[in-house]
């Protein structure tokens, strides 16, 4: 619709995800009328992705440096290992500020119609963690915190079948249930469901 | 929430319009894992908007020439002159396929509270158009296409006194009134208001 770079902009900007016809646009217009300063920011920091994001050696979050601030903080306990399948997920737990021990990325979930077995995800390095004591501290938690979807839970059992042989561990799963906030009506049966088999005596 | 430049790019994300948090988090996770060449293609164009993007010398609008492609083309009708605020206006009255003429963008609507005056706007710009006759056509019909809100319509109201002594000049404002497709209960009041003074002869 438009012409020359502009409408090159749009288009590339349209190939983000969830960035559609419109947002494009509106993002483009307004790239055109900002200062080239702002402009130059964006740039550098792209440039930066493009020349290599750093992934803790241990857990395999983003880092700054070889180990991230979470692996790297000694007030953080040692006995406990979170597995996410993402980076995305350590900032939503850590919001919680429920859980002090330290990470595990797996880098996705099993899903082999994808492509993606066991050697495509982290779990030999968890299993290493684990076995060589996390930092010299014995491992006795790990919480299983994949989506609770099919390629998570498919992750979870194959994991806790992975860890169960480990002595002194316990391996946990976050509850599944229904939402806080939320309205028992409008809940999915999948997730009433698991309200019901999870229920606790009060 | 994250560390080094993947924080940096969600923070530079984040100031795009239309882009949250959330959004701006899926976007940079995005990019850290597409292919280079496709974050080089997002740089280069960013790189031409930075380094500025051609407007049309005549109607004002992007182009990447001297003139836009409308202005270029001999078989649009140079004796109608339909006067949109920005860019974006033009391909939203292209599609509707009901438009034969050219355009004149202003930049903008008249708007005192933030400094926008008749000098700010490329008003001087269409009485010279017109009063040059277009292209050598004499104008015979101004379409005023600003926005249905209070800054459009001070703009319409101001085109209509500086248009209303060329002679020959008729001087038209698009229709205001229900959506198509909509629901006239759910129609707010200035609309339904503006559908009833605006009633037609059938």
């Amino acid at each position: 619709m438009y012409e020359g770079p502009v409408q090159d902009l749009i288009d590339e900007l349209g190939k983000l995800p969830g960035v559609g016809p419109k947002s494009a646009q509106r993002i483009a217009f307004h790239l055109l009328q900002v200062e080239p300063p702002e402009i130059d920011r964006l740039q550098a920091v792209l440039q930066k992705i493009r020349d290599g994001v750093r992934f803790c050696v241990q857990c395999g979050t983003v880092a700054d440096g070889e180990l991230c601030r979470i692996c790297a903080d000694p007030r953080r306990d040692r006995s406990m290992i979170c597995v996410v399948e993402e980076p995305k997920d350590v900032p939503a737990i850590e919001r919680t500020r429920e859980f002090r021990g330290r990470y595990h990325v797996l880098g996705g979930a099993l899903d082999p119609l994808s492509g993606v077995g066991p050697e495509q995800l982290r779990i030999r390095e968890l299993l290493t963690r684990i076995g060589n004591q996390d930092d010299g501290v014995d491992v006795t938690e790990v919480i299983i915190a994949t989506d609770p979807n099919t390629e998570g839970e498919a992750t979870a059992t194959y994991l806790v079948r992975m860890l169960r042989d480990f002595p002194g561990l316990t391996v946990t799963r976050l509850a599944s249930g229904l939402p806080m906030g939320g309205d028992l009506e409008f809940a999915d049966e999948l997730t009433l469901g698991r309200a019901f088999s999870g229920r606790r005596a009060l």
